[in-house]
């Protein structure tokens, strides 16, 4: 057995536990791992500054540094994400339906954690706090891979999270287990008996590979290609500034738009304009010919650009000859993220919301709000491409399932076969509240 | 591009059509096709003959032609359970929760099919309706894959159904296909890009091989390891009754008991009458050692007996120490799918309920009512054991999924950032009834 089957092994035994925890344990263990981090944000640091020390050195490159030094603000901001889990509602032990089958039989759907959560995740060790804290409070056990650059700090954080948590009685001793090398990483992804989500983050093709390497369900999204409509029936101002936002207000972020469709109606009214915008903030413009006719300074694209996300500060235009070609524009091209149409004509916006079967599909807002804190998910784990289990930005409710719990009173099947055959009443009854 | 792809690509295509179609729609096409299979029983029924033919021909297993062979009665039962999918509530655009952001915007999350399901099972020609209505109610398209056993029943089953859903105008064209050979159903496993949900029916070593052959999400179950546990607080008689049920109601069943625990206090009490009564009813019993003393014509157990599914008139028995190591013993021996309690105290019984993380969990009832019919979920797609999406007996709506549509007025995310930034209101709305 390798050190990681053991480990998962662990984590399956701690899952055992964990799942039936009080949420009044849970809340006590979360603030003795935010007090840890309050306490210990020196050694914190300073375990940082020997990551940031060994990047330096290897020179890696400035973005990835940016992302893995911690403050003394980010540590403050990583010890009120973990009491803000805390405020959170528990989402085990929710009763979802009860239904009388027959009398005093009763069966009851009821939220349960998942089990055993693999989390892989590059640089940041702010993943570290957040991760580890959703994974506990709703009743999974995790286990943490973070990238090699961050390792000192990750380890640092996790030991006190560990240590903290430690200290309340009746919670298990694996519940937070993290691994190291990139051996580890691959062996988890092969523990499919004992391992029951993958949650990875990080770029599309380090997720891409995880999905293509595990028989593991793994909660995710590989690309964002995000869409903008503008429709003949726009407001032109909300529009402008809508796409503006889509796409400027965090480009390297996985909700930015990347092509903006255009109906030929009003084209000509708003795409210089629009244009001539994105260019005064550094976009480089890509379109179809209609669209180069339309604004002579837009470069062609090419077939691949419609496919493209860029992450950066580029935008493919086309223009479209109807709605409906802007639908089926974005079902073909898009990857299922976010796609949002800008129209006044509510009937035009409430088919796109029906027809685009993207996982957040909005009408006059921009495509940044595909989030679970915007979304008001309190936290987020993740945002999802998948079109089972949890799909959009994933909040706790993610992190579980249900289990039935039939309550009888010696009831026997036979009973309800044959001549005489009993009828089953399947009453709904109303959940306690 | 394979046969398979164009298959897989066309009902990708009919998924986004079916996605918004109403459910009067939906209801009037599934009533056609309940009348089609209706009205066209002959034919059925002379596809089947060659069926059966084949098969005597072929020397197949009798258990097999059992389930192959179709009468009046069966048609007729099929085209009740048509009639009785239009009779269940639509699972699609069911809003589950409605949140104001802030002023004048609004974010829902609204169930919606999941896309393109393939169905693949063995023999039983009455899964071709069963599994098309459910599909096509939750707005599905559907790929089925029967077994070649069943192939001239299963044509012209699926035939009448296609050629009567078509006859309403709005649902596409390919809603409902059928793959024939075992290469196009390798094939079809190697669709993820189309395909978004593989339901497979049928033996064990059948689900495995599906579940290790693609990257798809699988809903199904490849074992049903069930436990019985005798707690020492039980109701004798309630429990002899209800174990006697558990294993033989329908023995070959998923959800018969495999296992039997009795607490060590009770054993001598309840174990030598129910073995008797298991005996006589031709049940093979095996058994730990101390069962084998308390009973002597208990065979003894070798190990991989604790984790079998005989599937059969066959029952293994172990006397456990106490409540907890019977808890243990089905945690660590079962297969998460269906566990039992007898007690009579009730604080034993939910702790059983709570600590045993199987997708059904039951006190004092027959194992074998978990099932989707006897739940009260209306009809089955299938029993899972999988730890994400769906969980036990699978009805309608473990064949949606959701998606967030956000209304917005031209807002965007830059407001909400920097200084004077304005504040989310995160308001729970109530959703319309």
């Amino acid at each position: 057995m390798t050190n990681v089957s053991e480990i998962a092994k662990n984590a399956n035994a701690s899952a055992l536990v964990l799942a039936h925890l009080s949420t009044d344990l849970k809340n006590r263990a979360l603030t003795m791992m935010a007090n840890a981090l309050e306490e210990h944000r020196d050694a914190i640091l300073s375990a940082n500054k020997k990551d940031l020390q060994f990047a330096e050195n290897k020179n890696i490159a400035k973005a990835l540094i940016d992302r893995l030094g911690l403050s003394e603000e980010k540590v403050r901001a990583m010890v009120k994400s973990i009491r803000s889990v805390v405020a959170l509602d528990d989402p085990v032990g929710k009763i979802k339906s009860v239904t009388e089958l027959d009398k005093d039989i009763v069966v009851e759907q009821v939220t349960c954690p998942i089990g055993v959560i693999g989390a892989i995740f590059e640089s940041r060790p702010d993943a570290v706090p957040q991760i580890s804290s959703l994974c506990f409070k709703s009743g999974n056990a995790v286990i943490l891979k973070g990238g090699r650059e961050a390792q000192h700090s990750n380890k640092m954080i996790a030991k006190l999270l560990v240590e903290a948590m430690r200290k309340v009685p009746g919670v298990p001793k694996f519940a937070v287990q993290m691994i190291e090398t990139r051996a580890e990483g691959i062996d988890m992804l092969k523990e499919e008996q004992y391992i029951h989500l993958i949650v990875p983050r990080g770029s599309s093709a380090f997720v891409k590979y995880i999905q293509e390497n595990t028989k593991i369900p793994v909660l995710g999204h590989s690309e964002g290609v995000c869409h903008g409509y503008i429709d003949k029936s726009a407001d032109l101002d909300k529009a402008i500034r809508v796409c503006l936002d889509s796409k400027l207000q965090y480009p390297a972020a996985c909700n930015a738009m990347e092509t903006l469709l255009v109906h030929k109606d009003i084209a000509k009214k708003v795409l210089p304009d629009l244009a001539a915008k994105f260019k005064k903030a550094q976009v480089e413009l890509v379109g179809c010919v209609e669209t180069c006719r339309v604004v002579p300074d837009v470069s062609p694209a090419c077939e691949s650009d419609w496919d493209l996300e860029y992450n950066d500060l580029k935008l493919s235009i086309k223009i479209v000859d109807s709605f409906s070609d802007a639908v089926e524009f974005i079902n073909k091209h898009g990857s299922g993220h976010t796609d949002m149409i800008l129209a006044e004509d509510r009937e035009r916006a409430d088919r796109f919301l029906d027809e685009v079967s993207s996982a957040s599909v909005m009408c006059n807002a921009s495509t940044r709000f595909a989030d679970g804190f915007r979304y008001g998910l309190g936290a987020e784990i993740g945002i999802s491409t998948n079109r089972t289990h949890a799909r959009g930005p994933v909040g706790l409710e993610g992190l579980v399932i249900y289990k039935y719990k039939l309550h009888g009173n010696g009831q026997i099947v036979d009973d309800y076969f044959g001549d005489n055959a009993r009828e089953f009443t399947h009453k709904p009854l109303t959940p306690p509240t």
